[in-house]
C-alpha cells in the first residue's frame, strides 16, 4: 500500500482508508456465506443465515460478565470466543457498514497468547472489546484519523483506558465508524460512507459512536467504548436498543485521543461504556477506576467506583418533554409504561417541569462553547484535504446562531452564562426536597425526541446535549419498539416553534418499523454511581433482572 | 457622603473610599490611646501599650476552637469578645494599615443578637471573622470594589461561604486590604496605600491577602478568609508567621466575589482559611463543606471534609530549591531544622529533585493563563478611572513575556501545555513509589524564596504559584525567625539567572529583623485532607501540639 501521506487528492486518501479496511476484512476465515443479494430492512435475521450455531451460541448466550466467568474457568478458549466475535463483527459490517478495521490477525494472536497463559489473569481476561476509531489503540501498526481525510494514515498511540484494559487481559478486535467532525448524532463520513441501523437500514444507528451502536445492535460486540460530548454514547445506544452510560466528565481519562480542538475546556467530552446489558456499564467503570487513573492524569476526580445503594424507594422526576421539542408518540408511551411500573413498585414519581429552566437558552450557550473559534479549526481541517462538508456538519457549526469566533472576554461571558445556567438547574433540583426533605433521586427522560431518525434528519440535540451542558451523568436503556398501532400520530398537535415543527412533521409510525425506543436516567453531577443504581431499580420494576 | 458613582476624578473616588473607612474606624469606643507618635519597626509591643489586660487576655489566650468553647458555654459574652477584637483590629490598622472598613455598629449589633438567643447555636457561634474586601459581605450596606478605583462605591452581595458562616453564628467585624488587581504578592493600592508587616514595617505582609495576614499577625483577628491564585493566601500567611491553607480548587465555592475576568477557567482561584493556629484551618474546611455547597454550586467536588489519618510514618520529599531561584539562608535553615525533627520522629525524608521538571517552563504557562486576553480587561479597568498602574501590576502583566491576547487556538495550545506539565508532575510523584511501593506523602518546600521582602520587591512567585499551576493543595506554617547570626549570606554563591541574581542581591540579614520564616506542605491534587494531616504530623515532630 502507498504511504497515505504522499497521496494528493482527498479521493485517493479515502480509497487508501477503504482499502486498508477492506484488506483487514478480507482475512475473515471462513468467509461469510449466506448473505442475501439484497439486504433486508432489518439485519436481525442475518446471523442465523450466516453464522454457525456455535458462533451464535457464543455471541448471544452471555453478557460480558457471564462470558468472563466461562473464560476464566476456561470452559471456552479465548480463541474460540474471539473468532466468533470476529466473524459476527464482519457480518455486522456487511449489514450496517460499521467498521473501520477488523483486527483479525492481531486479535487471534492475542487470544492465543491469553490461552497460553498458565493461569487466566486480569479483570477482562479474554473479553473482546470493540472500540471507536479515533481513540487509537494498543499496538504501533495503527492509524487513526478521527474521520478527517487530511489525517488518513496518521500514526497514533493508545488512550490510557485501552492500555489499562489491555493489562487486564482484553482482546481488541474491531474498530468502529464515526461521523465527520465526530459531531453528528448520526454516522456518515466521506471516508466510509454511512453506517445504518441494524433494525432498519432506512434509519440511522445514531452517532457519533454509531459504529459501536450498530455492531452492538448486531451482537457483533457485547462490550464497546464510546465517547460523548452531546449525546454520542447515549443517542446511538438508544437508537440501537443497547445500553450506554455517559459518566460525569473527569471520572475517566480522555487524553491521547486523535481529535480536534485539544485543550479546549469550556465543554469537554468523556468516554463511556456501550453494551448489550446493564451490568457491563458498571463493570467498565469499576475496572477503569480500579486503576486509579488520577495518579497519571491529575485532571481526574480521585474516586474509585463506589456502588450506591438506595435505602428507600426512589423519587423520580419525569421530564415528559424539554419545553422545546415534543417527543414522538412512541417515546411518550415508553415514558408512560416505565412510570407505571415504577409507581407499581412503590416509587414516588413527580413531574420535572423544565419549561421555566429554558432548555433553548441552554442550547445556545452549549453550541457556542462547542466551537469557541467559530469552527475555524475543524472547518480548516476539512478544507485542508478538500473533502466536502457534510450537511450535518454545516448544521452543527454554520447553522447555529450562537457559534462565532470568540474573544477571550466573550468566552468568559459565555462560561459565566453556562455556570449561571448550571446553578439555576442545581437549585431547581435542590428545591424538589424543600417541602418534604425528599429531593428527587434522578430524572427519567427521553434520550432523543423519538426512535432512530431517517438519515440526515438528526437536527435536534436537546434531549442528550442538555446533560452535557450540565455535566450530569446519564444512562440509556431499551424500553420498547415502535408500534404502529399504539403509536399513532397526534393530528391535532400544534408545533410550538420551527424545531418542534420539523420534528413533528418527521413522524409517521410506518417509517420506524422495528425501531427500538429507549429512555434515559439522569443524575446530579458526579453522582454517577447513583445513576446506575437507579437504572437497576427501574429495570427491576420493569420485571428485568 | 456623596454618591461615589457621581464623582469624576480617581482622586475623588479614593478620597471617598478612605473617608468611608475612616468614618468606620472613628466609631471605636473607647478611642485607641497610648500609641507612640512614631511607630516602631515592629508592632508586636503595641497591644500592651494600648489595650486593656482583659482585651489582651481575650484576644491572645484562645485559638478559634478554644474561643468557641467558652462562647458556647457563655463564659464570655459574644459582645465582650467582639469589642475586644474590634479594638485590637483598629490597633492593627493603626500599626499596619490593614483595614478597608471596621464594622463597629454592625458587629456589636450582631453580638448583642447572638447574646440574646436563649441557646447558643451554630458551629461558629460568636466567632469574629475578618474578611478580604472583594469577597463582599452579608448586609446590603456594603460596597466592594476589588481595589479598582473605577468600582469604588459599587454595591455588592455576599459570597456563599459567608452566608453559610453567618448562618453558623459568626460575627463579621473587619474587612481587609488587598493590592491593585489582587495580583501582587504584596498589598499596595491607590485606594488605601501600603499595608506593612506587623513584625517589621519595612517589609511587606505579603499579598494579595495581606490585610488578612497583617491583622492576624497582630492578633486583631484569629480567624480570617483569604483567596489564592498564585500564593495570595500562603505568601502573606508565611510572611506574617500565621497559618494559611489553599485547598484544591473546586472544594470551596468562589462565585459571587467582586472580581475581574469572571468566567475565565484556565487557572482559577480558591478561597481558604488564614488563622493564628493550625486547627482553625481544618475547622474552616469542616464547617464550609458540612453545608454541601455543591448542591447549589454544581462546579464543586461533592465531598465533605474527611479527615485523613496516617497509618505509618510519613515519607516526605524536600524541595530545597525550585531550580530557578535559590532561597535565602533563613529559608534553607528552616527546611533543615524541620527535616531534622521529622527524621528524629521516624519519618522518611527524600529529596524532591525538581530541576528536570522545569519550573521556569511552568511559570511561562501559568503567566500566560493568568491573562489570556493579555491583561486587556484589567488594564482597561484601571484606565477607566485613570488611576496609576503600580509597578507590581506592570511586573505581573506587562513584564511577563508569555502574556498576550490569545486566539482560541492559542488558548487551547496553552491549556494543553498546562495539562502535559501537570501530567509530567503527577508521573514524577507516582514514580517515587516505584521501587519500594512507598510513594511520597507530601512535599515540604519554601512558600517564598525568603522571609517577607522589602516593599515592591516581590517579583518572583515560583514558590507558591507553581502549586496553583498544578492545582495542588498547600498549607503554610511558621517555623522560625530570621537570625542575623545563623543566617549569614553565602558570599560565594553564583546566581544561575537574572531572577536568581535579583533574589540573591536582595538578601542581607539585617534587613529582615524579626521577620517570620515559614514553610509549606504540598499534597497531590484533591488530597486536601492529607495535607492538613501531614502538617499536624510535622508540627508534632517539632514538639508542638
Amino acid at each position: 500500500m502507498a504511504d497515505p501521506q504522499t497521496l494528493k487528492t482527498w479521493q485517493e486518501k479515502v480509497a487508501w482508508a477503504q482499502d486498508y479496511r477492506d484488506k483487514s476484512l478480507s482475512k475473515v476465515e471462513p468467509k461469510l456465506e449466506g448473505l442475501p443479494a439484497e439486504l433486508p430492512l432489518s439485519s436481525q435475521d442475518l446471523p442465523s443465515l450466516v453464522l454457525t450455531p456455535r458462533e451464535i451460541e457464543i455471541t448471544e448466550n452471555y453478557t460480558a460478565k457471564e462470558l468472563l466467568v466461562v473464560l476464566r474457568e476456561r470452559k471456552i478458549s479465548v480463541e474460540e470466543v474471539t473468532r466468533a466475535f470476529l466473524r459476527r463483527a464482519a457480518l455486522a459490517h456487511a449489514a450496517t457498514n460499521c467498521l473501520t478495521e477488523l483486527r483479525w490477525y492481531q486479535a487471534i494472536a492475542r487470544a492465543k497468547y491469553l490461552d497460553s497463559l498458565p493461569e487466566p489473569k486480569g479483570a477482562l481476561f479474554g473479553l473482546p472489546i470493540s472500540t471507536k476509531e479515533h481513540h487509537g489503540l494498543v499496538g504501533d501498526d495503527i492509524t487513526a484519523h478521527a474521520c478527517y481525510v487530511s489525517w488518513v494514515g496518521k500514526k497514533h498511540g493508545s488512550i490510557m483506558i485501552y492500555d489499562n484494559f489491555w493489562e487486564e487481559g482484553c482482546v481488541f478486535y474491531a474498530r468502529t465508524t464515526q461521523p465527520q467532525t465526530i459531531m453528528h448524532l448520526e454516522t456518515n463520513s466521506n471516508i466510509y460512507g454511512r453506517t445504518v441501523n441494524p433494525y432498519n437500514r432506512n434509519l440511522t444507528p445514531g452517532g457519533s459512536s454509531g459504529g459501536e451502536s450498530a455492531i452492538l445492535g448486531m451482537r457483533g460486540s457485547i462490550f464497546g467504548v464510546g465517547g460523548d460530548i452531546g449525546g454520542s454514547i447515549r443517542c446511538p445506544a438508544a437508537h440501537c436498543g443497547v445500553y450506554g452510560f455517559k459518566p460525569t466528565t473527569k471520572r475517566l481519562p480522555v487524553g491521547g485521543q486523535c481529535s480536534h480542538m485539544l485543550g479546549k475546556e469550556a465543554i469537554t467530552s468523556t468516554l463511556g461504556p456501550m453494551a448489550v446489558d446493564r451490568d457491563s456499564l458498571e463493570l467498565f467503570m469499576q475496572v477503569a477506576l480500579a486503576k486509579k487513573p488520577w495518579r497519571l492524569d491529575p485532571s481526574l476526580t480521585p474516586k474509585v467506583w463506589t456502588p450506591y445503594k438506595f435505602e428507600r424507594p426512589m423519587k423520580i422526576a419525569v421530564q415528559w418533554w424539554d419545553g422545546v421539542v415534543k417527543p414522538h408518540p412512541p417515546m411518550i408511551r415508553a415514558l408512560r409504561e416505565v412510570v407505571e411500573a415504577c409507581l407499581k413498585a412503590g416509587m414516588e414519581v413527580v413531574d420535572w417541569d423544565c419549561e421555566a429552566l429554558d432548555h433553548q437558552k441552554g442550547w445556545e450557550i452549549l453550541a457556542s462553547l462547542y466551537w469557541p473559534d467559530g469552527g475555524k479549526e475543524v472547518l480548516g481541517r476539512l478544507e485542508e484535504s478538500g473533502e466536502p462538508v457534510l450537511p450535518l456538519t454545516k448544521f452543527i457549526i454554520n447553522e447555529q446562531k450562537s457559534v462565532k469566533d470568540l474573544t477571550q472576554a466573550e468566552l468568559w461571558a459565555r462560561c459565566l452564562e453556562r455556570d449561571a445556567y448550571r446553578e439555576a438547574y442545581a437549585r431547581a433540583w435542590t428545591k424538589t426536597g424543600e417541602k418534604d426533605g425528599r429531593e428527587i433521586d434522578v430524572i427519567l427522560c427521553p434520550p432523543s425526541f423519538g426512535a432512530a431518525t431517517p438519515h440526515d434528519q438528526s437536527r435536534y440535540w436537546g434531549y442528550t446535549a442538555h446533560w452535557n451542558l450540565l455535566d450530569y451523568p446519564g444512562a440509556v436503556f431499551p424500553v420498547t419498539t415502535v408500534d404502529p398501532v399504539k403509536d399513532i400520530k397526534d393530528k391535532n398537535y400544534v408545533p410550538k416553534n420551527e424545531e418542534d415543527k420539523f420534528v413533528y412533521d418527521m413522524y409517521s409510525p410506518e417509517k420506524y418499523a422495528n425501531a427500538p425506543v429507549s429512555l434515559q436516567v439522569i443524575g446530579r453531577r458526579n453522582y454517577d454511581e447513583k445513576v446506575l443504581a437507579a437504572l437497576a431499580e427501574i429495570e427491576q420494576a420493569l420485571g428485568r433482572k
